[in-house]
This record gives C-alpha cells, structure tokens and sequence, in this order.
C-alpha cells in the first residue's frame, strides 16, 4: 500500500472513494461472530470490494474462504487464499482454460446448473490433471440462473457423480428476490426453507448428500440461520454496506464503509446543488427509494439526477445550503458497482491514508490481447 | 494498435465491447456533412468512447476540435489535438494544477457558470503564465447547471472581460431535458432559441458578442441548424449510437457501432436465458422504455434484469431459443457508461480485430497516489 501522508480528503481531487477501515473490521468481526454463534462458515463474494487489501481483511476475521464470479477476480484472489468458489457458470474454451491454469494450490470448486457447462468443465478438468468440486446451483425464486425443479437438481449432482474430475460437493443458490424488510419476507424465508428440504430429500432418494450448502444474501444476513440445512453464507456487500442494505434492515447508517467523496461545482440551480461524482463514479442504478445516493450527515438530501460526471443533489428538504468547493461524502444506493467504477480506493484508518488498488477490478483479457501492450496503440 | 490475427469474435474471452469501425466512419462523415450544410463545427464529446484511436477518426473525418469532461480525458486528448474543450467547471486546486499543466499547445478553453469558479481558475491560470478563453455556461432547462437568467449569464461574461488571463469566448449549454421525440420537441427547441436570443440581447447591451455558441446533443442532433446562433455541437454519443439514440429518432438499428458481445451461460429457467453481461458490462441505467439492452438480430429480445455478471434475456416475444454457448450482441441502453466499463474495445475493420485501449478511461489520480506503484499493496 501506499502511505499518503501528504494527502488529505480536505484537498485531494475529487470524486474519489473513500474507505473507513475500522468499519470495515467491524462490519467483518459481526459477520464473523454471527456465523459462528449459528455454525455457519462465511465465503464472503468479493465482488463488491475487488480488492486484496479488504479480502485480507475478512479472512484475517475468520472468513472461511472467498467467493468470486470472474476469472481475474479467481486469478487475484488466488494469492490470499486457496479456498475459491467460482459462483458463476465457465462457459468457453476461454474461461475454462484460465480456470484450469489457476495456481495448483487452489481447490478448484464451481457452481452450475447444467450438463452443457458440466461436461466440458469436467473434460477441461480431466485434461489438466486436475479435479473440481461441483455445487449444482438451484433457482430458488430470482429466475436468473439455477435449476428450478428439486429432482433436476438431484439428477445434476448424479450426473456430476458419475463423470471422471469432479465430485458433487453440494448446493448453492442465490435468493436475490428477497430483499425489503416487511412482513411478506418471513414467508419468503419459510418457503425458500422448504424448498430446501426438498432438494435434500430428492438427493437423499439417489444416496446423495450435500456436504455443502451455499446460500446468503446481505439482504436476510442475519435470518441465514433460519434456513435449514444451510453451511455457509456468501454476503458481500455486509463488508462495506450502502443505502440499500441499510433500508432492507441489514446495516444501519453508521455501518456504511464506503463513501465518494465529492466537490460541489455549481449552486446556480435554486434549490439544488451540483457535485462532480455522477453516473461514472455512483452507478445510477435504479432503486426503491428516491434518486441515486444519500448525502452523508444530510440523509434528507439525495443525489435525484445522475450525469455521466454530474451529481445533482435536491436541496428542497434541508436549510444546509452547500458552496462551491464545499466536500461530501455519498454514499450509493449500491456500493458494489460503484467501487467498481474506482481506479482506487483511499482507506482511512484513524489518521493514515492509503491508496489501495482494485486488483480483481476488470477482466484481464486473454494472453493474446495483452501480448504486446507497448505498442498497444499507434497514437501513443 | 494489437492486431489480433489469431483472435475471432467465435472465440473470443466474453463479455466484450466491440467496435464496427466502417460504421463509426459512417457516422462521423455523416456528422461533419451536417455541420459543413449548416455552417456549424463538430466538437465531439469524447466521453462516449475516451478512445485516442475513435477521437483520431473523428478528426480525420473533420470535426473541429474536442470536448472533454475530466482532467484526465483532457490529458489523453491534448495528444491528439490543441484544440479542447474542457466542458466542465474545474473547481479545487488539484484539478486546476492539472488543467494548467496541460502541454503548451492546447489553447485552454473552460465552460463555468460562477465566480466563485472563475477567480480561482483565472489566478491559475495566470500563475501558470497562461491564458484561457471561457465559455459562459447557461442552464436552458437541464436544472443541473448553468446560469438560468440571462442578464445574470452577461453578467459573469462581464466579470470575464474584467480579469486579467481570462477572455469572454461565448456561451455553452446541454438541453439535456430535450430527448424523446414527438409533438413536444418542437415548441421546446423553439423556447430554446428563443431563451438564447434573450442572452444574446444581454450581452449586446454590455457590448459583449459570443464568438462560439456551443450547443447540441446527440438526441437534438439533426435539429441543431434551428437554434440561432449555434456555432458548434458537442454531440458525443453519435460516434457509437445506442438504444436511446434510436429511440429519441438519432439514429438507426444499424449505426449503432458499439455492442457488447455476451455468452449464453444458462437456459433453466424456462422462457428467459442468462447471459455473462451484467450491470458490470452494460450498465443497469433506468430508461423509458422496457429493460437495458436489446439483442442484436432479435431486437424483440430484450435484457430485462440485470446482476451484476448476469444479463437476463426474456423470450417471451419470441421462438428464439438460444443455447448454453451461443454467442449475441447486445446494444445497450446508454453506450457511454457501458464503454466506462470496458478494459479495452475491440475494434472489427472488415475482417481485421484489433485491441484499442481506452485510454481517457479512469481519473489518473494526483503524482503522489501513483509515485510508487511497485509497491502499491503489501500482498503483492
């Protein structure tokens, strides 16, 4: 990391993302205490932070593993641990060639709901000399990926059972239709639990056992255990947290890791202010509640009108009245495409700043695209 | 540039940007055609594709000059031209140092809408021994920024003349509220024109004359001519065109250059399909009308969710079924932010591929966060 002593948040460009570190330790140490009040294992999905420094972090608090859903995001994450769950189905000669050149040190383990992408892993698999453990990936409710019916799922995992390199290790799903608090989410939660129970039992009918159970939102982090059966959770965005997590009940205000910090550039609009953290810095991702981000210290104040480099704030709920070159913190409605849209984070950890990298951040393209980046343009 | 003779688009590692070159030159030629009929310059914003190769092609094919929104772009640009816009007010000493550290053979040009913008950029300027030409910037609908009152907006050019560095250039405005087209769109230029006559007359009445009248986007393209005084457009997204450039009338099916091509990675869920690009790739930006992407060839198949590695495909509308592997090309919604995703574009000229990297891309951050990079993170 780089040590900036002579960088301070008071005077260093905008719009930048700034991380708080002791939140993130807390937010990782309640996570952790959680899961193992409930015997669960934590797998935290680094997609939201991309970042080693943060994975560090979280397996340093007792993270079991790390999931991901790239391959750079494998081949980045492979240096901190070898416990890897590629979340996310390998389709293409491509993928599968870059899964299977993974460092030897790394236990190769995927998520799929299909004989498509199953054999030619297995065969991929096969030809390297390697072995994959298989988690057969149930649709539970989101209608995006995984298998719907409890006996195709069990027939998947025989399937897996019966080829050469790779071995049924369990399930895994996603329950991203489960998000607002409220009273429809507790018969959510029963129903996905006994959907559950029957997978189990279609696998039992076949003499087969899920020796792992993937599931976990940050949504219902903290009703996991209220699912039967369940091993372990993924949650992602419980590390840095965001405006959504904090209205589906999941994190207070305080627990909100990750802000952008930006400089008001214009007040000629009456009632609004106009900061230079737009779409390219927040992500305008479309949300229940009103507008893009929340003003830090202002929660009645909300970015409504996202630009590609313009945020435009609503000043009609407040009397705080913002001047150019006045500095605040937003924080997104969904803090995992925005530190996506980072160069860099600076963490904050009382009085240092650092810049950190976001190593897992972009694909990292074939070898070929790559092979001679000096002369990667004419015009250089 | 890398010319990949061993890569084809059947093979190649998706997600992926691709660029069809032929119709990027059709599109530019096109643009300059307009302007040479209608005594207007093209000043693309280069935000759309922060790409030195595409802002060479559009020079090529005669745009004026370019338009910029962040240092960074600014930097990347003065390569290729001396001849830059920078469309955006630059406030804070980190981003003034850059814009006057600009090389000597741009002519600094800044659209701003304050003082409390001018004073600081004008002693910046004049330390650094340089000089800038401003553009006023006015708000003619946008409600984001620019001055609203046209006396108020002569006012500050006055301000202008008076400071030594600095000169009175012109005007600059973004109707940005100016979109969808239909029976509405013609009283809304006609107040436009109308609202800049009224500027005019104020700055005559303090012997002042805007010189570049700097107007026009992509959706308004083709009317820019009916705006009074218009020197030069900015439209940006032209080059590439998108889904709401065709919607708002911009442009056709086919002069959308840029798709991202995406493999097929599920089919469990019956009626939809999964595919590998997500809110990562092409941006889940909310927009009139249904989903985020539309399937090239299948243009009633559109993306209707979006995770972040996952695009959902509904076919309901149609009896494609596409299969685990398949290969399509999505055109989304706003190509801007989908391009700010992409590592690199492939570029497709006849039945050469090449790599361009998009070199405007990111923020560069300030000498010192970048002064070390070998030892950016201990667990290197």
């Amino acid at each position: 990391m780089t040590i900036l002593s002579d960088i301070s948040l008071a005077t260093v460009e905008t719009p930048v993302a700034v991380v708080d570190l002791p939140t993130v330790r807390a937010n990782a140490s309640r996570v952790v205490e959680y899961c193992t009040d409930h015997g669960l294992a934590w797998r935290p999905h680094v997609k939201t932070h991309k970042s080693l420094g943060v994975a560090r972090l979280q397996l340093d608090a007792g993270a079991q593993g790390l999931t991901v859903a790239t391959l750079h995001e494998a081949e980045v994450m492979s240096r901190v641990t070898s416990d890897l769950l590629l979340a996310y189905p390998p389709v293409g000669a491509a993928k599968l060639d870059r899964l299977v050149r993974l460092p030897e040190s790394v236990r190769l383990k995927v998520a799929l709901d299909s004989v498509e992408v199953l054999y030619p892993l297995a065969q991929a698999v096969r030809a390297a000399g390697r072995e994959a453990k298989i988690l057969v990936e149930l649709d539970v409710g989101l209608r995006r990926v995984g298998i719907p019916d409890p006996a195709d799922a069990a027939r998947l995992a025989a399937e897996v059972e019966e080829l050469d390199g790779v071995s049924f290790e369990g399930l895994l799903f996603y329950a991203g239709h489960i998000r607002e608090p409220g009273p429809e989410r507790a018969p959510l939660m029963r129903a996905l639990g006994e959907h559950l129970e029957r997978v189990y039992a279609a696998l039992d009918a076949r003499g087969l056992h899920a020796s792992v159970v993937s599931g976990g939102t940050t949504p219902t982090l903290w009703q996991s255990h209220e699912l039967p059966g369940l091993t372990e959770i993924r949650a992602g965005t419980c590390v840095y947290n965001d405006r959504s997590a904090v209205s589906q009940g999941a994190a207070q205000e305080e627990d909100c890791a990750y802000t952008v910090l930006a400089t008001v550039v214009s007040t000629r609009i009456p009632g609004r202010a106009a900061v230079d953290a737009g779409s390219k810095t927040l992500a305008k991702e479309p949300w229940g509640g009103v507008g893009f981000a929340v003003v830090r210290g202002h929660p009645e104040v909300k970015a409504v009108a996202l630009s590609e480099e313009h945020g435009v704030l609503d000043l009609g709920p407040t009397d705080w009245r913002p001047r150019v070159g006045d500095r605040i913190h937003l924080v997104p409605n969904h803090v995992c495409v925005s530190v996506n849209l980072q160069d860099r984070i600076l963490t904050v950890d009382g009085g240092t700043i650092e810049g950190w990298p976001i190593e897992g951040r972009g694909r990292m393209p074939a070898p070929a695209l790559d092979s001679h980046p000096q002369d990667s343009h004419p015009n250089r």
